[in-house]
């Protein structure tokens, strides 16, 4: 066996990524076969196992671990009205622009933002910020023939083209749309939703009442939403159909701001149990807020790509509800029996909200750049690359693997009963093909965390080696204790303790 | 306690489920506040842990007790021309026909079979027959014209506006499309999934190729599907937007006949095996069979509507592969070196596929129904009727909760410390208000398997109640026993052992 000794590797790229993502099973781009279809990405057979394990790790981490978050799990399809009072309809927009000698489309904003880091490359950051304000100034004001103008003034061209024949600038919905129903006098526009938490605003009371919840209290929610993003890129950073793990916290107005600073600390916590360096994630503060924020962070982590958020933690005030009570003139209230320093119950009021929302997608993504690590292993002429996924044990694909040692004398068949008394506890795959050392690499490129040979000496004494994956050390255990010993690194119960 | 003899309950009613399911956090309407959305249901608190057990005991089952299949999670939105091969373009249609006077709309060939059914209650049970016949007939033919004939000939009136002012029928398609990209050159017309399954077989060579498959193996799929029903009713037993756990078993031509029986019979042992009573499940083969099909056969469970199809095992030969093949022009053989009777390599072949479906929401409804038990208890002015969810611990929504006697002399306390102690391990509840009977009545109404007493005896001895939800038998244990205990009959391997 030879010595790992860890030595600096070059430094990954998203393109890395990619291919190890397609060549071992973790992300397919969608419909191969017919070219693709941009921005949207399937999962193959090792990436669904790690990314079910982060949503499953998530899920107990807010149902099972907070005795005061419960979960639901709404349609996508929901009353169209909903959007209208989350204000989707009106302005979940995306200002674009086309150019009419290349025929491609642009957002504008992001036009203008390119020109600003073109400045601030060329060292004049104040003349980028400016520009940066202005555009802010005519967005807010929805002055799009003003945004229009300051492009053109800015001399900014198509870089296809390279003309600033430029289109009106128009507002682009981002809400996918379909019919429902038959196209008689029952079918009419809805959406696929946009985002997980109304949802959970409109099931708010339903949940509140049937579980007898008191405030403070969480619904929480795994599901997909979608968005037609003009610009869709990098990887499965930003696609068009993704996965968002949200939660709701209702609690009583005045006390949001405890529970905002509450929640982002036990988030920054997760995210550091399922593995991401401290080193690798940090806040955001966002200075600017959306329409109904009191105050809101983005969780960052470092992909090869820079600093980008891979979780929001919002205080949303009583936006959502206030405008569903609004428009579907259900009242959204709940009574506090609880009581105040003068000694009387807070009584009516409509809760507020604290967000917690992660990409499932970018998370998966994070924690993928995470385990790939490259190193230079052996000496001289035996100097070689060594890849493999470094994942907790509890989110691999795949957790034991167990190998034959030869093709003969029923090493096989010692080593498929290992399997199948290991089966009902957690994924373990049996693998006979190909040299042994070559079988240790395939499994540390899917990030394995054991592998189990089986040689003659188990036919004696029914002992097996074990290989860790991170070191490649090998120790020597009896059949036995397999389940036990690996069973309890496995467990995402491992990961709950550490929350 | 009272003794808990189990008699005759009045047969449960569809009407019956819906309200347990609403009033106790199962399954809500969605957007209510909005007065629903047609077809459509969101899953509450205690669905939603309902439905995620059985996905997850699925997938297990699925994935890691059988070593030749893998999972993967491919997106909703797929490129277009996938639905071109697969047919659902040109023919996943219903011919449906309005009447102008009540304008609604119906499906004609339910119509058409309500009329044989009426048949059929009158004593002609003949004429039913001959009726579906002749209306076989005619749809298969693509007669729309006969069908309106058949329809106005048999005399058959809105049951609303009672007149048989019909239009013409015609075919509608059954998915929702939606439009992605901006509205530019790039922009185009895509489908909301109609069925999992073909993005099992879009990725079949990706999957083969990465995870080096040997045939015969599996590929396993959980996910929403779209379908745009023209009447959708029965509660969550048809919707519009749905949830499918689907595999695809690719197989050696000649050799499908063999897989189909299997998995037919592996797949009847899990329903079995999550609770569902042999005598309320049975086989239904098909006559009739899909244009991509040589066998195909329905496990159906008995609901208070009648039986129903739960899952479908179908033969689908090398249909899908061919098509895609065709259409795209890439290639989807696959090359066998395992040898024939003739000692050569079978070679280059296109798989055959047997394929096993089921509707999440169909397994959802049939346990939910099972569950749902009221029982006559007590004797004379005592009788009354016990209702609660007999299901599964593995499968329960909550698994233990844990009640002080009293709120007072340090119980709450010594509660809570015991539901800190289980709450890494499973889904443990803390209650307590009122009295501790109607504590144990509500987890009884959502199948809780465990109550936990704290008592004043606990403070001396660190010993518990354990109340059993079927039998109402309370048993004294220490307190140091109860996450084994509990731990072993909620865990999900205990379903998987009986696979």
């Amino acid at each position: 066996m030879e010595e790992a000794k860890p030595k600096p590797a070059p430094a990954t790229s998203l393109q890395d990524i990619i291919s190890h993502a397609k060549e071992y099973g973790f992300v397919f781009p969608s419909s191969e076969i017919y070219d693709g279809l941009q921005a949207v990405y399937d999962y193959g057979q090792n990436g669904v196992e790690l990314k079910n394990n982060l949503k499953t790790v998530w899920w107990k981490a807010m149902t099972q671990v907070h005795e005061n978050v419960v979960g639901i799990d709404a349609a996508i399809f929901m009353h169209p009205l909903t959007w209208k009072a989350s204000g989707h309809v009106d302005s979940f927009n995306d200002p674009m622009i086309d150019n009419k000698d290349s025929k491609k489309r642009y957002r504008a904003d992001q036009l203008l933002e390119l020109k600003a880091e073109e400045y601030a490359a060329n060292g004049q950051a104040d003349k980028g910020h400016e520009l940066l304000v202005e555009m802010g100034r005519l967005l807010d004001a929805g002055d799009l023939n003003g945004v229009r103008e300051l492009i053109i003034s800015e001399g900014i061209v198509d870089p296809i083209s390279k003309t600033a024949n430029w289109t009106e600038v128009r507002q682009f919905n981002l809400m996918f749309s379909t019919q429902v129903g038959s196209v008689a006098e029952d079918a009419s526009l809805i959406y696929l939703r946009p985002e997980t938490a109304q949802g959970i605003f409109v099931n708010f009371l339903n949940v509140q009442k049937t579980g007898r919840m008191k405030i403070p209290f969480g619904i929480a929610q795994i599901g997909k939403a979608f968005r037609n993003e003009i610009v869709a890129r990098q990887f499965t950073f930003r696609m068009r159909e993704f996965e968002q793990m949200e939660m709701q916290f209702f609690v009583r107005p005045g006390t949001e701001m405890e529970w905002y600073e509450k929640w982002r600390d036990t988030r920054l916590n997760f995210h550091k149990a399922v593995g991401l360096p401290a080193e690798k994630l940090k806040f955001h503060i966002h200075e600017k807020l959306a329409h109904y924020a009191n105050a809101a962070v983005d969780i960052e982590y470092q992909f090869p790509f820079g600093f980008r958020e891979i979780e929001g933690i919002h205080s949303r005030t009583d936006f959502d509800l206030k405008s569903h009570q609004e428009l579907s003139r259900k009242k959204q209230q709940y009574f506090d029996n609880d009581l105040d320093e003068n000694g009387k119950p807070y009584g009516n009021y409509i809760p507020y909200v604290v967000e917690t929302s992660v990409g499932a997608d970018r998370l998966f993504l994070a924690v993928f750049c995470n385990a790939y690590t490259e190193e230079v292993v052996g000496e001289g002429e035996n100097q070689k690359t060594r890849t493999y996924l470094k994942l907790h044990p509890a989110l691999a694909p795949v957790k034991a693997a167990v190998f034959p040692l030869m093709r003969r004398d029923g090493l096989p068949e010692k080593a498929q009963e290992i399997v199948k008394q290991l089966r009902s506890e957690f994924r373990v795959i049996y693998e006979e093909r190909d040299a042994i050392g070559k079988r240790y690499t395939r499994q540390d490129l899917i990030g394995t965390p054991f592998c189990i040979a089986v040689d003659y000496q188990t036919l004696e004494d029914n002992t097996v080696t074990i290989r860790y994956r991170d070191t490649t050390e090998q120790v020597r255990v009896p059949i036995s204790e397999l389940k036990s010993r690996i069973g309890q690194e496995v467990s995402i119960e491992r990961i709950l303790e550490n929350l």
